[in-house]
């Protein structure tokens, strides 16, 4: 059974009020030398058998339509999960 | 300028709504074969400078305080952005 991971981020042009409230805390907490911070989704689909070509291109498109909203976001990574995307299912 | 991202995922054992939802339209928009879906966060911090081992460090100490919650989630990967991980910034 195979996993495919999907990065989506909101666009550089977006405001992204919850990475900037992430990226104020930072210094609070004791955590110097970062200039920015944007935070966006990921998600892990479990798949019936191998990753496939054709199953990347089903996911592309599941990407594109239903995870992420392409007027504010890009999916900016769709591709079989590698070992260090770690196990979590 | 450096660029670190943060993948958090909600832990094995614990129920992911948001994920389920997602997960159940898959099927009814025409996309078939997928046995589950989880979705976590990602993170993409701007660093001053280089990305260090002494940032990979803080970074790993702010993704386990502030970036995920220990109880419900994983902080399933702290690593220098790839360049298939995108320009967001």
């Amino acid at each position: 059974m195979g996993r495919v991971v999907v990065d989506v981020m909101p666009k550089p042009e977006i405001l992204d009020p919850q990475g900037k409230a992430v990226a104020s805390a930072l210094p609070r907490l004791g955590f110097h030398g970062f200039t920015g911070m944007r935070q966006g989704k990921r998600f892990e689909l479990e798949v019936e058998g191998p990753v496939t070509d054709e199953v990347l291109e089903q996911v592309r498109q599941a990407a594109a339509t239903l995870l992420s909203n392409p007027v504010i976001e890009d999916v900016v990574r769709v591709a079989p999960a590698e070992d260090h995307d770690g196990a979590t299912a």
